[in-house]
């Protein structure tokens, strides 16, 4: 009998994050935030890393447990409830979607309409935190702390001493305020906008949590270890949008080069990334570079980007043909075969359907659809499917599709779970 | 017999932008460039929009057809040339990768470094044309238009009119120039990069050319009409990631939010989209709002992403369990088999091991790994993968690899096509 | 006996004034401001002209007698008083003396102090209220009103209701303050300095208030119709060296080029404007150019800088030579006469001196400065003149001064009235 | 007999500056411009200080006849020549006349009109250099050195080397000029105009051409030592009152309030300054400050500007009651006397007419007015005395005018120059 395998589940992801713990926890550049006391003080040691899987699995290594407040993280969830709230169209009024190209405190207003150039900037946090629904305050905020609760799958503490600090340090934020309100982009009161912006920065998180707030991101909305829906995916994908362009500040750019996933950080040295359908990665790190970010934070996630590419722009290899085969299979039923795998993307319908055209010419009537090596189903790749087999059915059709998940890609056609199954149909028929 | 169905394959997407043109084309607002005389006398009624798919069918509809100057579309391919020949840390030594938020003739520059903000400027543009690898102006020209071709997969025509008109009208880059080389982030000769600049400008392209350039910067560099590379992997994404933050100038961020693909505009009209593994898109009308963008090209390209869905951001419905099945299935040969299906990404890759994990647990020592089912192979996930299997080898445990394609995509394994195949080699050894 | 002269003196300042009131009350352009109700409200039609002498007459024509909340124009007045109380280097550790080429309530702040720009605009003007020395924003308010009715001679009164409006409108005043306090330019609490600058522009004033107001200015910090001292000479040529570059917000390079007087205009349409030794001119009309400067207030300066030659910087004709006359006068008594005309200027004391050895040179000792035609007395030429006549007792030579006014100009010598009286003296000694 | 005064007159400015040469040539601070060779190998140790008289005296200390060449000084005299060819309105179409408060490279035009900020930054002197009458860039730049020739009254070098290590170093000004060209502020081509703006920076002055051009512009166009008059008076104010706000670049506030005179800086250390009717000042040492002012050039100013009191601004004391005497002297002939003394102003015209009606009302009809003590008239003073007089006329009074230097200050009346000569003109008639 063999060794046991133990060491090789040994979570492979996990062991990347100790080898990089190990590695970067002696790099000491930066400094770490001296806006409040108690980021002044924090300890410049601790260091946690975390990824999120889309199915809930966490792998971690180093502080993970550490709680420190969320900071401007907490912008990014405070847009997904403005937007769940009052649409993007409504949100979008008051607040831009651009990148400044500015310091995370960028004073600057769009020309023409006096809204702040985006959310992750303190300005737009300011207009997002008063669009939050709530009669005052503390239900906007309460709103917020349930939101963030339910994408880290537990109740956050908050750090009442943190929130006092930010108040007595406030002046800029309450400049930027009384600036909005004047150019009309805020339309709440200062006082109980100040209040509700720092309290969510107020609210404490692990690094765990921000894996696994960022894996439901990266689910397009449902948190993946609770399997609870927090926001629409409509919204995750605004949110991941407007992190990848404008969440690391006037770094925002080189980020998306080097790193290539939406992210966002905050001044406690904490920093959410995330990536549709793979992904969620919470890191903390107290030291700061020149930008605000998180040095460990950052040099973190450009090995791993790097190591393993990560860049959500990257074309994966090994790619099939999304017509795995296409044949006149069964000529005593008037049937030919088309066998799809992979992803129906938009653009590779047009091969899809030319394939069935060529079976359907060679053959009598029926057209069997084998999608069970579909893995992917793009809203596109749907909706042509439907077209052509609803135009199937006007021209008397039969078509069977075999699908082992049941997965109901199409409507209105015989559904069976395998090929023999399949042929079963067509000579019971 | 039934009907014949030629009308099915009446290429679905070529009929949504047959809809799409139908519509828009009574669209007339903005305005066309006044620029130069070329442009400003161009016809506004002219429009075409064209898809490329990764596997190079073009679907089309309206004036694909008419050629018209590529203008600054053109700042995608020499940033790719530049890349290519200096690497990205050399060209970006240079140039910034960061959104400026500003209109496309800002004159701002990096204030520590003196670099434009990113190449998709004109500043910026300025820069990569003097990075370009040739002795002189003409070489390095001849460079550009080549690569240009390439993509395409034709050879494409120069207007001498319009380069002229450029050149007499070209104050404001050759101030860019100037002010540049004072700063030191030129160091070529103003005259003979402004020459390489505005000659790139004026090659001659057509909506279906920008289709299939588009695919090719969507296919990692592969032009997929011809099936020739063009430029790397990593380059096609270094330049997509800057077009989708850069590429729409001021207009980029609520681009991104409402189309969300990558993306490059210029003052002729013309449009250029991609979408990494799923399309390259082309979209031509002369007339332009108010930030410099075709306005039918927007139009088109919103009403098609909401459409379909076609944000880079989106996560797909669909989605299989990565791991479709893990058994004890041959007892009898002391061996386990784990199936996968779909893509191999990094964080899936903890539930693989652990399933990998769990039959050789319950098995003797081999371990059949069905990948036949697996469409896209992540960095990541092949070499976790790879990991893996050295393992299990130096545990002395047997793995056979059930791969249909033959891809290779773990090495130091059995590879078979079958799993009956592999029930064949395990009774044979 | 001849026609009375009566209309002779029918003082033609008023008469000019009353033909410039008649000319340009009809100009209707421009827009009363709409900051806040009471002066959206405002009668457009009002139009007052004063100008005060340096001797205290007021001549002038119009709406003088209507009373309106100073605004703006008080910055002139807080800038003083904060001068008289810290100096002008602590005051201008808070606030620069440059201008910013912006409109009146720009928000930028020089990188490296965090200073604003000037003492006349918002930013700058929040700073200096809370540079006024006081225990709170109720004494601190006091003693600018003070001021500013000492400098008025008269009571002021004190509008609640603009008060209070401006309170309800504060808000991008209030995103200075607390921009600055968080840059460390106010170091004052927000509320308190928001108070006391809101109630100093809302002190009323008349137009011939400003011209009285100005000609403090003009005369050096006293009152010519008082008689009163309101603040030094220095602190009189500070406040109108920063008004005569910043006054009139983005129209101060203009405005100095077309008028050339130091000015500072209000957002109720007032306007003040002052030349040393020369003059102080009120002028108020509701309706404001795009610069927040009042339409008829610019176009009446302009019309009198203009027939007038009003500019500070004009050169006067008529000049006569400072040297009079310069001769051995009565030998009898070993004397000669040098007789000074005009004023005493730093260049000009060259000559001065050179007149004084020449006649020194011919005559044995006594000298005869004859000054009773200097007219005005530079620093510099009194200092240098009283350098030249301690050198002379050195040298033991005698010096008379003759000056009906015996105004001591110089210190040591013999001085009396006439030269009749010198000669007396000459005589009896 | 007593000492000889020779010490008296060994020109008490001379002295001053001498004391000051010898107290600032220790002071090191600062660095030579690195702009160009000549510039970077300048001899920093050189000292040179300079006073010119508007009577034509120059006071010296240290380095005075020293060669350097002219740089920005000269964009003063290009102002001169532009507004004297073209007249003011025509100028400012195409270069503001607004402080930037920025450096003197700033990129910044005017927003909608694309104007430069003024003409002592370079953008501005390229467009005045362009407005400068002539053929072609040969003889712009030939009348812009005639008159800096004139304006120092001797043929000035040119520095070749420095101009052409000028054109080699010229980007940022060309960037400038392309820049405005498309803006269309620039209607030169750009070569010509570059040819112009770098000769005119070229031309070789000593810092006493600079206190002798000083004392042109002080002295309202004409040059006290030649006598010739090189632009109108009305040239000399306008260029006077740019150089007050826009001639020491982000400095220019900061200089106004502690110096207090019209001044222009250029980057070989040479600053030039001004004050009308007062003198002319050259000051020469390279080593500049972090605004590009010379260092001991900027110090000694001060210096000189606190000691003598020699702000622009500044209220001298001593002064007169314009009134000196109101009274019926000769009732035997009907008349009455008025003596004036000082300068005739605008705002005490009031007084003077006063004093003139009353003493016609007591008399019968003769008015001996005294004008022998006025020693300047403002345009403004003549203006209503001229008035006043027709007035008279027309009421059949007679008027004498005494003024021993018969300046002609009015016409139409009798002239004469003593009192004792008044009184025989009445007892004749």
């Amino acid at each position: 009998m063999s060794v046991p395998v133990t060491t090789l589940i040994d979570d492979p992801i996990a062991r990347v994050l100790g080898e990089l713990h190990e590695r970067l926890r002696h790099d000491y550049r930066g400094e770490v935030s001296a806006s409040i006391p108690t980021l002044a003080n924090a300890d410049h040691k601790l260091f946690g890393l975390a990824v999120c899987s889309p199915d809930g699995f966490v792998s971690e290594a180093g502080d993970v447990d550490v709680e420190f407040s969320v900071q401007s993280i907490s912008k990014a969830f405070t847009y997904a409830l403005a937007l769940s709230d009052r649409g993007r169209e409504a949100v979008h009024e008051h607040v831009g979607a651009e990148p400044s190209g500015e310091a995370f405190s960028a004073i600057s207003l769009e020309e023409e309409t006096g809204r702040p150039d985006n959310p992750m900037i303190n300005a737009g946090a300011l207009v997002t935190c008063a669009l939050v629904g709530g009669e005052d305050a503390r239900e906007k905020f309460a709103r917020i702390r349930s939101l963030m609760e339910a994408a880290a799958g537990r109740t956050l503490g908050f750090d009442e001493t943190v929130y006092e600090e930010e108040q007595a340090a406030s002046d800029r934020n309450r400049a930027l305020a009384h600036f909005m309100r004047s150019a009309g982009s805020l339309t709440d009161e200062v006082d109980p906008t100040m209040e509700v912006y720092l309290r969510q920065c107020s609210v404490l998180v692990t690094t765990r949590d921000l894996a696994i707030m960022g894996a439901t991101l990266a689910r397009g909305g449902i948190n993946p270890v609770t399997g609870d829906r927090v926001f629409s995916g409509e919204v995750a994908r605004h949110v991941l949008t407007v992190m990848a362009t404008c969440g690391m500040y006037d770094y925002s750019g080189e980020w998306l080069l080097t790193v290539g996933t939406p992210a966002k950080s905050g001044v406690s040295g904490g920093l959410i990334t995330a990536s549709p359908g793979q992904f969620g990665m919470g890191l903390f790190s107290p030291k700061l570079d020149a930008r605000g970010n998180s040095v460990r934070g950052v040099a973190a996630s450009q090995d791993l980007a790097e190591r393993f590419q990560l860049h959500a722009l990257t074309l994966p290899g090994g790619n099939l043909p999304v017509v795995r085969e296409s044949e006149e299979r069964w000529p005593e039923f008037g049937a030919g075969v088309v066998a799809i795998q992979g992803d129906l993307v938009f653009a590779s319908m047009r091969g899809v359907l030319a394939a069935m055209e060529d079976v359907l010419d060679s053959t009598d009537r029926v057209l069997v659809l084998d999608l069970d090596r579909v893995t992917r189903v793009h809203a596109v790749g749907e909706k042509i499917l439907q077209g052509a087999i609803d135009r199937l059915h006007d021209l008397e059709h039969d078509v069977v599709i075999v699908d082992g998940a049941r997965r109901g890609i199409v409507t209105g056609a015989v559904e069976v779970e395998t090929l023999d199954a399949a042929r079963d149909w067509l000579s019971e028929r």
